[in-house]
């Protein structure tokens, strides 16, 4: 029987977890390909690591080299995260035509197009299904589920920290900071908490979820990304009254304009599937032109969630090379990276907007006045009842080009009745 | 450039979806596997059918022999439904090394063992995404996707026919004849619409869905099967009231006491993801171990739709031909038939029962006293105001063996005070 060889680099989270799900599930896994799986050797940075795990001395190195230079291993599982050495480790991989397995959205979303030509050059096969909400089989499922389709549109929840604050926001009322210490609390944000809220890991996410979809690569620097630190709970609150709940959404769609690609808190129906997402749950709605609407949904994070999804990338790639084809993630995929991304100021859509105004006559007319002159038509008004001197003044608008609600909020912002314009977020109500 | 030739037995609503796929996306699907597609022949029992898809004379015969015979093939796409003559057509060609893309539910569920032990001997390949759920890109994710993981539980709600009906009863307050008559009208009911509101089609569904998760066939004649005819408004209406929703689930777990398949109307709680899945739309839950909680979701019936998975499969299996490698689905599953499925008197869950009675002190008594004699506890008990003599107790219990549970529902049909014991539904609310 033959033996598929695994040489893993890094332990962490996903890689600690991986490592005990091979040996754990050792025994079914190996019924499944009808091979022997073997984690060869194991690199990681931390030599204490080693006992955590009782890997013998053998199979253990602090050096990642010497598992590019071995070559027995079949397989190379990139587990340490981060743009760099990830990306020369797999690289190297995949030129010496090792079939390599990662997690690395950073890697992908940067480089994907790269990768891909390189495995498909040097034959070796890749795979990637726990870069994106962990192990939900999601790529997969695009990649290999719905190529019978013409897919045009993805609207993902796919970054649980700030589905879990916009949930407490607004099933208990809190404002963002509360929500988000509550966040830090449950570990479900890191000490600096940016790279989530501020949409950088929803960029990714969905950087990679576009090229898979739309057939050409996206680079997450194109993704156009707002985070959730602007979201006030008043928006939460008006937003639910007009009928909308509100999600930090990842967009990508195929429009006559071009690919978008983008990142922001964005107002949903209320009774849509994604509304109902809620807590650190993560769902990724996919548009298609024969099968309609498609939603995968689970939990995106976590070491076993994620390393569930890399031991299924393993098992693929061994029936792969056990049967000497090339069936892995860069087949099918494009090597082409997307020349252009719709800019944000071109984009067309419905927004909600706040200002806050000096509750005085006149006020709304002369806001009113500048959304007509920079072509931008209203469907609703709220003013809120408050016994205050400055109120809100919530509006909902028809299709708009963005750039004119920018140009508009500028002129807005320097009106005398005026305080502030302080919000304005996209609306997706087709979806 | 190779070619890979396909061949369709059935051109029904279906085959004629996956037709019109194959020659409308031709290109884009070829640029997909680096090879050529072509349907070689096309088999229908109807002539006249032929003009309609603009099939060319030489492509086309009204004997599915021509396909089975024909050496060039390397593909039979199989899509005239029901048992015979589909299974043997299916097995021919398996026996005869042609790869086989399928649609069928009934000869999975009933025969899917026997088909992946000749596609293994004859080293065929097995492919059948649209059996279940149609487009929902559903088996591939489990049986590829969450191989990672052990699985313990699936939930479905895999028929849209009773999927609708329910909703309509639910969200319209219309009693079960009526939102059928809407069902039949609106095209999502067929003339005879026992298969669906009887519970046959999900039990097909659930037959397949537990043999992959959970690595034993199942066939469909061992599934426990009670379809929605019983169910009454008024129990819509109380398990609202209760704090759940009403669906027909197909269930498959693992317990300790065996593999339990079954489909009835059931309870779940109302914030459960599945109860906000409502009208056609399907929804499958799988538990894990390490992924936790995954929803596959989508619209699971249509012609396009099956269409667009039975094409995805097409071209998951032209590379695995063109690899000479044995991708397919019957990679990694059993051969092997699930011995025992745990019996539904052997079922051990919560129940929710209506039982009508005469309003007179005592009745509540002598009920309460026979469920206690039969070992079963009872959770809650609500009796409906009315002002008539006739009354409803509604009972929800702890978990309770189900034989103690109809024989205490026999012996409570006997008692005096007692017109009818109108509901007994299970209730999963650890789902």
């Amino acid at each position: 029987m033959r033996t598929i060889k695994i040489g893993m680099i890094g332990l962490g989270t996903v890689g600690g977890s991986t490592y005990s799900i091979l040996q754990g599930e050792r025994k079914r896994l190996e019924s499944r390909i009808g091979a022997k799986l073997a984690v060869q050797k194991v690199a990681d940075k931390r030599p204490e690591i080693r006992r955590t795990f009782g890997i013998p001395k053998a199979a253990f190195t602090t050096d990642a080299e010497e598992i590019l230079k071995d070559k027995e291993i079949d397989i190379v599982v990139e587990l340490i995260g981060g743009l760099e050495p990830a990306r020369s480790f797999i690289m190297r991989a995949l030129g010496a035509g090792k079939t390599v397995v990662t997690a690395n959205k950073e890697v992908l979303a940067r480089s994907g197009a790269e990768l891909v030509a390189l495995a498909r050059k040097s034959g070796a096969g890749l795979y990637f299904e726990a870069s994106v909400c962990g192990g939900v089989p999601l790529l997969r499922g695009i990649h290999q589920g719905l190529t019978g389709n013409n897919i045009s549109e993805i609207y993902g929840i796919v970054n649980g920290t700030t589905n879990y604050i916009l949930s407490k926001m607004s099933l208990e009322g809190v404002e963002f900071d509360e929500a988000l210490r509550k966040a830090t609390k449950m570990g479900y944000a890191e000490a600096d908490p940016s790279y989530d809220i501020d949409g950088l890991d929803a960029a990714h996410k969905i950087a990679i979820l576009a090229s898979i979809a739309f057939g050409k690569w996206v680079t997450v620097d194109k993704v156009f990304k707002e985070g959730i630190r602007g979201v006030a709970q008043r928006d939460i609150g008006y937003a639910r009254d007009l009928g909308y709940a509100m999600k930090l959404l990842a967009v990508g769609k195929r429009t006559k304009q071009g690919l978008e690609a983008r990142v922001h808190p964005t107002l949903i129906p209320v009774n849509h599937l994604l509304a109902s997402v809620v807590d650190i749950y993560n769902a990724v709605f996919v548009n298609t032109d024969c099968a309609g609407p498609i939603v995968f949904y689970g939990t995106g994070a976590g070491g076993p969630s994620a390393g569930s999804a890399v031991v299924a990338d393993i098992l693929d790639a061994s029936r792969s090379i056990l049967s000497n084809s090339k069936m892995g993630f860069e087949s099918g995929l494009a090597v082409e990276t997307a020349g252009q991304i719709v800019d944000i100021e071109d984009l067309v859509t419905k927004y909600y907007i706040r200002v806050r105004v000096i509750d005085r006559p006149g006020a709304l007319a002369s806001i009113a006045g500048v959304f007509g002159q920079e072509s931008i038509s209203l469907a609703s008004v709220r003013q809120t009842e408050e016994k205050k001197k400055v109120v809100d003044l919530v509006f909902m608008t028809h299709e708009a080009l963005e750039s004119n609600v920018r140009k508009a909020l500028r002129r807005i912002a320097d009106l005398k009745v005026v305080k502030e314009v302080s919000s304005c977020m996209r609306v997706e109500d087709r979806i």
